[in-house]
């Protein structure tokens, strides 16, 4: 089960094309492994394994990987020590952790695309369909996609099993792993809580935030990678800090997009957050002005938010929003939590040169237009 | 995250009722380790885990820790060893697998109770309807009982490796437990898609058996105790051999008290898989018998099978399932399978203890009443 001789090469710190080949060649390397114990159990099985490889190598930024690996490098990681290659797969496995998140998650969301092809448990209706099979094709869609998405967790912690790591590295890597894991959980839970039970206040969206996206998008990689580096307490706080805040800013940005992005450049339809009804830290704020200054535009947002919104009425619900100051008051949390994550890089033991690659990272992830 | 002080007890080999007692307390231990880092996400994470506390510790037979557990005494496992608790520790996570799927099961299967409580999905559902929250109720109980259910398997890999097993040992289970977590959501995904596809064959039920069942529930329980005891290979064999036939029995036996049991003894309502339309062995006997024999009777049983039948229906079915010798065919497998299985037990290097206790376990899993 390990990756044989066909280990991934060891980018160099700075090269993010790099780290992300060596991403993808480790999950291929893990999928081409695991393809003999599929075959046994007969086509049905291989079909499945196969569709979550092509989530997973179809598309991505590889986020969470690259900031794993650059924290490791970042806390004095050698990449060309004979343990780099494990720990590469070991970020690398950070991939199918969130294949099973979003395979999950376009369940519960009913999304029925992703990256422009259908969503894992789309496919496996439209399949239940062309065969005319028996029984209900939506709900045999959503139960194989439950299961690929099953399959997805069990197998990143036996990626990282079958890594190669030492048993002190492997041991640290566990304890941030775990807590990474409950927190996305965690965080998906508030999530569809939230949104059920109409929790509207600003604190309630940035608990969502802090859980489901921060912690598990930066914040514990740079963890993850700090562990297997064996790095030292204080680092590990600025890194934690640094991932914090740029991981709810990070969030903040998408939420933004989300409403106001060009549908050319993000690839959703526009306003399409709005037509979902997220409870978005932007809309929170935007609730909660309305209901101290205008009433009546307090009203208006809360019976179309979650509806069928036709292009001008996105386009007059943006222009709300914005009026409103939420807009604002978003790129000015934007700006106070990049400025504090930076201080806090800034002041830390990161390497040089894993500094200046963080902090560019940082700026793309905070300013992005996509 | 180790067990700490309240390490659980070392049960004697061929107490059954002692082993439930300390897989129970090494399960209650884990969760209570886990109540500070959940109430740090507030109130519904801490919902969701207890949800899922009380699905794991409100009953079961604990089947599957009991053979890991028996797998391991039988290779040589020394119960006053200081190693026993991490042992036993880690045969305890079985169940926090088996909550995975039995909680994804129930979705897939649109089950509303089981062992007389309502299902996690339909509990959150009810929630859902109680406090009259906004949107679906029965999607948001689907999208609760899948994450509580993702919990479960991640918190089940935690629970292993907090264990405290010494590396090289934890190194020889997780090659097993990898591979056991592929079969069972491989079984699963081959079950879907035969109930979808119409796969009638004996060969399809068997197939399906053997992944879902027999692999998960005996053979590679013995083996990962077998493992962690670093048994020699031909123990390994006869083990697997014994946990296959056994393995699949059960299930035989299973397949013949979800038609013929009694609802007082079963505490399932009678005939219910013939109003699920489960595609089992029994079933699939009958139909290949009728189609050679008695066409009109394949076609009563393919226009009856999944629908909702009244008692008396029920009761016409049985009879006719009878009456083509399905039932006989499939005593007559359990038979040879037990036998055979039996036969790998007693030429197996097992102590005679384990032995012992693992004879009486086959009997009573493929005689059972209920």
């Amino acid at each position: 089960m390990s990756a044989g001789p066909s280990a991934p090469p060891r980018p160099a710190p700075t090269d993010r094309a790099a780290v992300v080949t060596a991403v993808e060649r480790a999950l291929t390397d893990f999928f081409a492994d695991r393809r003999a114990a599929v075959a046994e159990m007969g086509p049905v099985v291989v079909a499945a394994a196969e569709a979550l490889q092509d989530f997973v190598l179809r598309g991505g930024k590889r986020t969470r990987p690259a900031f794993a690996w650059t924290g490791w490098l970042g806390a004095g990681g050698d990449p060309d020590a004979p343990a780099a290659p494990a720990v590469l797969t070991a970020c690398a496995a950070l991939e199918l952790v969130q294949a099973c998140a979003l395979i999950h998650d376009d369940i519960i969301d009913s999304s029925r695309t992703r990256r422009g092809f259908p969503t894992v448990h789309t496919d496996f209706e439209q399949r239940h369909r062309d065969r005319e099979w028996g029984g209900g094709a939506a709900h045999f869609g959503t139960s194989v996609g439950i299961l690929v998405g099953d399959l997805a967790l069990a197998w990143a912690d036996d990626m990282i099993a079958a890594a190669g790591l030492d048993p002190a590295a492997f041991a640290r890597f566990g304890r941030v792993w775990a807590a990474m894991r409950t927190e996305v959980l965690g965080g998906q839970l508030l999530d569809i809580h939230g949104e059920a039970g109409g929790d509207e206040s600003v604190e309630a969206a940035l608990r969502i935030n802090r859980y489901k996206t921060a912690a598990y998008t930066i914040e514990r990689p740079l963890h993850l990678g700090a562990a297997l580096a064996d790095a030292d307490p204080a680092l590990i706080a600025d890194y934690r800090e640094f991932g914090t805040d740029i991981g709810i800013a990070f969030q903040l940005r998408d939420d933004l997009l989300g409403v106001f992005g060009d549908p050319a450049v993000t690839g959703k339809p526009s306003g399409d957050d709005l037509r979902e009804g997220k409870r978005t830290v932007l809309i929170a704020e935007a609730l909660q002005r309305a209901d101290r200054t205008d009433p009546a535009a307090a009203d208006l947002l809360r019976t179309s938010l979650g509806t069928d919104l036709a292009p001008d009425e996105v386009t007059r619900l943006r222009t709300l929003i914005a009026r409103l100051g939420a807009v604002d008051a978003v790129e000015q949390r934007i700006t106070t939590l990049t400025d504090r994550g930076l201080a806090a890089l800034d002041r830390s033991a990161t390497t040089p040169a894993a500094k200046q690659h963080l902090r560019t990272m940082a700026v793309a992830a905070t300013s992005r237009v996509a």
